[in-house]
C-alpha cells in the first residue's frame, strides 16, 4: 500500500486524489473540532470554503461554526475551539464549518474515493480506518497558509506508524519517511511539542492554551469522520463520548 | 537568529530572500557537484537555468556541466555526476552547470545578501559560513519538480544542528523543527538514508549507486562554494584536495 504525505493540499492537483483515500490533517484545530463534535453526537459537520458560502448553506437549526485569524466569526454560534463544541446544544444537529485551513483543504479532496478526517485524538482509529479501506492513501496536513505545520505533520508519522503496526506493507514518499522520523523524534512529549510550534504559540498567546492541550491528546477518540456528500459523519457509527 | 527551511524554492517569493543569507541544499547532485568542482581547483561554476543558456554563456575553455532526466546532455563536457569532476582537466576552469533543480534554485535567490550552497559534503563549513555573516538565514531545500526530497531536508537539519553546537541562539520555523528531528533520527546512518530515498533509488536504478555514497560523505570539505556576481567561488580560498 501506498501512503504518501503532502504538506499543504496546493502541492497536489485535485485529479491526484481520483481512486485513494484521503486523510485531510489540521489539527490545530479543525479537525480536532470535527472529531470532538461528532464525539458530542453532532449528526454531522458540513465543511465550507467562504463565510458567505457558510451561511448560505445554514438551514433551519443548523449550526454555524470557524474562525478567521483563530476568532470566532461574528455571528455564528462557535468558533474553531474543540472546548465549545463540548456540548448538549449540537446532539442531532448539523455543524457548517469554515475556517482557514482544514475546511478549504477537505473541500479541495473531494474526488477521492474515501475522505476522512484525521486528528491526534483519532489517529489509531485513522489508521485502521485507511487500511481497511484498501486503496493508495494521500495524507494531505492542512498547513498554514500552504506552509508546513508541525503539530500536522506529527499527525501524519503517527499514522503513518500506526498504519505499519498490523504488518501492513506500507511504502511511503520522502515527506512520510520524514514525517516518521518527527514522530519518533518528538512522540514522546506530543504536548511540548504542540506547545513550541508555531500554531501552538499562536494560539496559546491568543489565549487558546487549553486547546492545544487537548488537541495533543493521542487516540482518545476511537472513530474516523467520514466524507458523505458534503458532510462528514461517524465511521463507526457508534461514538465513544467522554 | 532566525534560520528558515524551506522545502522547494517556489515557497517563497524571490524578495522574502532580500538581507539574508540563504543556503541553497540540493545534494543529490548539484551542490555535491559544485563543492566537488571547487576542491578540485575549477576557478568557479556558473549555474544557468537552460541547456541553451548553458551554451551562450560559454567562453573560450569554459567547460559545460549538467544533466536532463539525471543524464548528461549530449554536447556536455561533464554530466552530474561529482565522481566526473575529480580531474585535472578543470583545474584553473570555469564550469557552466545547469541541472533539474539545484541550479534552478541558486538562480532564483539572487536577491539574497549571500548565497552559499551546502551539501552534506560541506555541511559543517556552510553552518560556520552562515554563523559568521550574521543575517537571518534561509535554507533553501531545491527538492525534486517542487516535491519535497529526504536528501536536502537531512542536510537542512544537520546544517541546523551544526549553527546551534557553538551556543547560537538558533530560532527555526516548523520545517526546521521537523527537519532537526530528521537529523536525530537518521543521522547515524546516513548513507542508509540516501541510498532508500526516492532520489537515491532512482540514481542507483540509473547505475549512479556510487554518486549517491559519495554525496552521502558527511564533513568531507571545509569549504563553502559562495555566489559572487554569477559565479560559485571558494570561500575560504583555500581549496582542501583529497
Amino acid at each position: 500500500m501506498q501512503v504518501d504525505v503532502i504538506s499543504s493540499v496546493n502541492e497536489a492537483r485535485s485529479d491526484d486524489f481520483i481512486n485513494k483515500t484521503v486523510i485531510v490533517i489540521d489539527v490545530l484545530r479543525a479537525t480536532s473540532v470535527i472529531v470532538t463534535a461528532l464525539a458530542h453526537r453532532c449528526r454531522g459537520v458540513v465543511p465550507a470554503e467562504t463565510v458567505q458560502q457558510a451561511k448560505s448553506l445554514q438551514q433551519s437549526d443548523d449550526l454555524l461554526g470557524g474562525e478567521r485569524f483563530c476568532k470566532k466569526i461574528a455571528g455564528f454560534d462557535f468558533g474553531n475551539s474543540p472546548l465549545e463544541y463540548m456540548t448538549l446544544q449540537i446532539e442531532g444537529k448539523k455543524v457548517i464549518l469554515t475556517t482557514t485551513n482544514g475546511t478549504r483543504a477537505i473541500q479541495k479532496t473531494q474526488k477521492a474515493a474515501n475522505v476522512l478526517t484525521g486528528s491526534l485524538l483519532n489517529a489509531m482509529a485513522c489508521a485502521n480506518a485507511a487500511r481497511q479501506l484498501k486503496r493508495d492513501v494521500m495524507i494531505v496536513c492542512a498547513g498554514t497558509q500552504d506552509q508546513f505545520s508541525l503539530e500536522d505533520g506529527l499527525c501524519a508519522g503517527l499514522i503513518l506508524e500506526e498504519m505499519k503496526k498490523e504488518g501492513e506493507e506500507v511504502e511511503t514518499n520522502d515527506l512520510g519517511t520524514a514525517m516518521i522520523s518527527v514522530y519518533r523524534n518528538l512522540g514522546e512529549n506530543i504536548e511540548h511539542a504542540l506547545l513550541n510550534c508555531s500554531n501552538g504559540k499562536k494560539l496559546s498567546r491568543l489565549g487558546f492554551q487549553e486547546d492545544v492541550l487537548y488537541c495533543s491528546l493521542v487516540n482518545r477518540y476511537d472513530f474516523v469522520p467520514v466524507l458523505k456528500g458534503e458532510m462528514l459523519v461517524l465511521n463507526p457509527q457508534k461514538p465513544f463520548i467522554d
